[in-house]
């Protein structure tokens, strides 16, 4: 079958299409014909190995797919490797059924960037009605998804934070209350400014480096942030337990492959959940476009150099 | 009247009975006749001034006192010092009526370490039906709460951390489902021994040093740790926002007076709550001694050396 095979780490220029054998489903696993494949900047991390998880090469890279198991169910899958191809291996506690008129890339972003989302807020902040929540990236996978559920749930003011003014404009037709320019150089007075001089209660972060940093100081008491990347590849200042006593204030971080270990179905509720508001024309995913899979490579460096917004998905018959 | 008052800094040699004028009431505050003065950890370090807060001298230190306002009403108030004393004013917002019934020691033990623990359960950590949660330090005046708050909100297993075989069988005693010294070498391998071989999912923690470090380190994915004192006088260490996504865990700080700047009667709900509990039999509080108002002294040394267990309280007509 035809995949992206990295056989070397580095930058995008390691996404090189491939001439190789069907992966071959094991222990009850799923074979999946791939539809779409979506793209992550979690996969940006795996192919230069600076991931959490540490990966063996050669790898085909991609962690969710969207297509159809051999007896005909329409599936998306979380996987840890392998979504960049024809087709795709998926154990079953990650993989979930696709509600009819879910279209493939509404669909690929439920299960990593919805769930994201889901997670961030019911399990990682806890989210309470009427609480400011600040969404950094908000134009970005997880962040439009952040900025509806938010809403969708009661928040009181959602701060949007983006780099460009499309991407501000977006956030507030996604719900955003307010978009301020993430390239702020105080963030910490930027985000009271935006809430009417207070401080906030939610902050969700993908960024890392000083935007983290600046967000933790802009919390109000028990208001907590939730850190669930570091796009900027900066790391965040540690945090003393005694500061966070001092101010009442949380720091979480979050890592989506720890929901599959959680005690119920939870990710299952999740999905459901989601798909629901999906239904219901509560949320929306922004599309962010179309890649031959012989063309990942470029999704890749469009995704690194920021110009993208919204999901990228490729499709492996081209 | 009759009052502790600390002239300089240091430990309990500093308390000192003095003859001084009444407090006066200013801009609503109220008059309370003292019956009973609670002794608070946070006392202890307000005399060494190494609280939160900064104290100016001459101080009468104290955090709450339950008595009689002019008119009548019996209630139980939250100050920020001058509770040591035969009179002591109030600020209407953290003063709360005393329903009939409950005596002096339980409703002092309400309106700081009742709150306390409230407030960690429900807007620090956000306890989850089921979570297994550990409360180190549970024979102690928070802890002893909170071990019964968690089992009567539907927490899973609650391991409790003590350092005597007394102060644990009185953890059992409260509701805990297991008790482990609390001076063990290895608390992270104490505490997944005590939670059946698995990681725990909400750690309630006053003890600072080791045991945070080693409490933060056995927590579950998206387990959460509320630090809210450093009785052991050390610090833990600081945490590093990629750890905490590393496994998906919380650590959040708590200080009781940022409670009153939270919108809505959030206090006025915890006290009506904790108060119902108490009136339902499903909250009791451990009575630790009662002293002359002239033996505070007696009563911080007692405390500093861990002699005591339960709620500590002075009587100031004595």
């Amino acid at each position: 079958m035809r995949a992206i095979q990295i056989t070397g780490f580095g930058g995008p220029e390691v996404l090189v299409q491939a001439e190789i054998p069907d992966p071959a489903p094991r222990d009850g696993e799923l074979l999946i014909e791939v539809s779409r494949a979506g793209v992550n900047y979690a996969d940006t991390h795996q192919a230069e190995n600076s991931y959490l998880s540490e990966t063996a090469l050669p790898v085909v890279p991609g962690g969710e797919v969207v297509g159809r198991t051999p007896d005909g169910r329409r599936v998306v899958a979380m996987l840890a490797s392998g979504g960049y191809a024809e087709r795709a291996v998926a154990r079953p506690p990650q993989t979930f059924d696709v509600p009819d008129g879910v279209d493939d890339t509404t669909a690929l972003s439920m299960v990593v960037q919805g769930a994201t989302a889901w997670l961030l807020l019911r399990k990682s902040v806890h989210l309470e009605p009427g609480e400011t929540v600040v969404v950094h990236a908000a134009a970005g996978g997880v962040g439009s998804i952040v900025v509806q559920l938010a809403k969708a749930w009661g928040a009181g003011t959602v701060i949007a934070t983006a780099s460009t003014e499309d991407k501000r404009k977006l956030a507030l037709d996604l719900g955003a209350d307010v978009a301020v320019d993430s390239t702020a150089e105080d963030m910490t007075a930027v985000l009271r400014e935006a809430n009417g001089g207070r401080r906030v209660d939610v902050v969700l972060d993908m960024t890392g480096g000083r935007v983290t940093d600046q967000s933790v100081a802009a919390l109000a008491p028990f208001g907590r942030l939730a850190f669930y990347g570091m796009a900027s590849r900066e790391t965040p200042n540690p945090v003393k337990p005694a500061n966070l006593l001092r101010h009442s204030t949380a720091v979480a971080g979050m890592w989506l492959p720890h929901a599959y270990l959680l005690p119920g179905n939870v990710m299952g509720v999740a999905m459901a959940e989601l798909f629901a508001l999906v239904g219901e024309d509560r949320l929306r995913v922004v599309p962010g476009g179309e890649y031959p899979l012989s063309q990942a490579r470029r999704a890749h460096e469009d995704l690194r150099a920021r110009r993208t917004t919204g999901k990228l998905v490729l499709d492996p018959s081209r």
